[in-house]
């Protein structure tokens, strides 16, 4: 039997439900985070609780927990059903309810191929509500993922009015092009955890990073680009809206490599 | 012991609950409605359930209820628990976990005093996502009425990037000038059930009716404003961002009393 944390304690995952006469549940006061843990260790535990935090204060959303006491809950999960290699999920609801869930699924991981032959996307026009707030209005994320996989691609970039290529449904977007990658800037997108990790791969490897999003008109023009995530590390992509997309994936593997390298240090 | 509806079958109130490790969950892959049952009827229940099935064809989530399936499990749940007056909610997640709830609360009304005074709304900047859709993506209002709370007032007008002055977070936006009346058009804003009636209710008061957004510039340029929405039917408005606005409510006023009357009918 699959455990789960409540607010401290240790349920049966069925139990892991709330109510639907709650407004917090009916109008998604909520914020969450998505973990790995790989050999035992949870991965940047301090960076997803920073975000976390921020995520809540965006919201006036009041995050009651300390970062101890996170840490103290995540390990009576990790004991209870011996975990090692895993993705968990923190959820809180804010307002009246104020509960936070911990939950936890096989570790997400993909075969090596993708990484080798890199992952089709598809562009999407669409804005996230609060860009920097990793929150539960997720419907716009999973509009676009449903269409993404109708068309058997990977994932979908969120095209903004401007004709910008923000970010994806879970995932932050680089293009690299004559040793510079870009980006867009923090206050646009979510400041993914691994996001942290790939900007100081980039560094150590050379490259001059500008915090501006590329337009979707140039993609194409591109040597590099690429997608991180907290599953994917730094995922290359080969095929936008169906067409053969950047030179090679060079320079994002490597970006890959070492952000896998620091989470186990 | 209140009770609910989850897809056809009478439970405790306290079981109406859904999972949190589901994707449908997290990411409010789900539309709802919420009903006025007075005197023993349900008011407008086919309009009800012609938006309900819109707003999931919108987002292509399968409605595998029928109207006359919904007619019998709100009747289950009317006998259950001897309902004469009350508020229904009907609530749908789609995908995976494909269920449908039906919960009620006390009838909402509110106090002879709001009429004949009008109601305090504050402007917040901001736009539905999906605006025709009846989701749980509900971040933005759930925010936006918070605000408003905070500020004594009861509801938020939202006005979107170009100042318009769409709809409330639960309401739609009226203002009348010189017999004519100005509401968002229907593409901009949620075709609210009860403001069919409130045009009906216009039309027979002889007002021209203008679908077109006011500007958040010129709202204190207005003989009336009002929101209507299901509870309220049709309020009027007497302070916007703590200003004193609009001549008078008379016109809000019959067009309320058409409305509450053709319900009973």
């Amino acid at each position: 039997m699959k455990h789960a944390i409540k607010n401290g304690v240790v349920i049966d995952e069925v139990e892991a439900v709330v109510p639907i006469t709650c407004r917090e549940v009916q109008q998604n006061f909520s914020v969450y985070e998505a973990l790995r843990m790989v050999g035992n260790k949870v991965v940047h535990l301090d960076d997803h609780y920073n975000r976390l935090s921020s995520s809540s204060a965006q919201i006036g959303l009041e995050l009651s927990v300390s970062y101890e006491e996170l840490e103290e809950w995540i390990n009576k999960l990790v004991k209870e059903d011996n975990l090692v290699d895993a993705t968990l999920r923190i959820l809180v609801y804010g307002g009246a309810l104020n509960t936070l869930f911990v939950t936890w699924t096989p570790l997400l991981t993909y075969d090596n191929s993708y990484y080798e032959k890199g992952v089709s996307v598809i562009t999407y026009e669409g804005e996230r509500f609060l860009p920097t707030c990793k929150t539960s209005n997720l419907l716009l994320s999973y509009l676009a993922l449903e269409e993404a996989h109708s068309e058997n691609a990977f994932e979908a970039l969120l095209v903004d009015r401007f004709s910008r290529v923000l970010e994806g449904t879970r995932s932050n977007f680089y293009a690299i092009k004559d040793n510079v990658l870009f980006t867009a800037p923090d206050e646009l997108v979510l400041s993914g955890v691994t996001r942290i990790s790939v900007l100081k791969a980039a560094e150590e490897l050379g490259l001059t990073i500008v915090f501006e999003a590329i337009s979707v008109d140039t993609i194409f023009d591109y040597d590099e680009v690429f997608i991180s995530s907290t599953s994917m590390a730094a995922m290359p992509i080969a095929l936008i809206d169906g067409e053969e997309v950047a030179k090679g994936h060079e320079i994002t593997l490597k970006i890959k490599d070492k952000v896998r390298e620091w989470e186990v240090l």
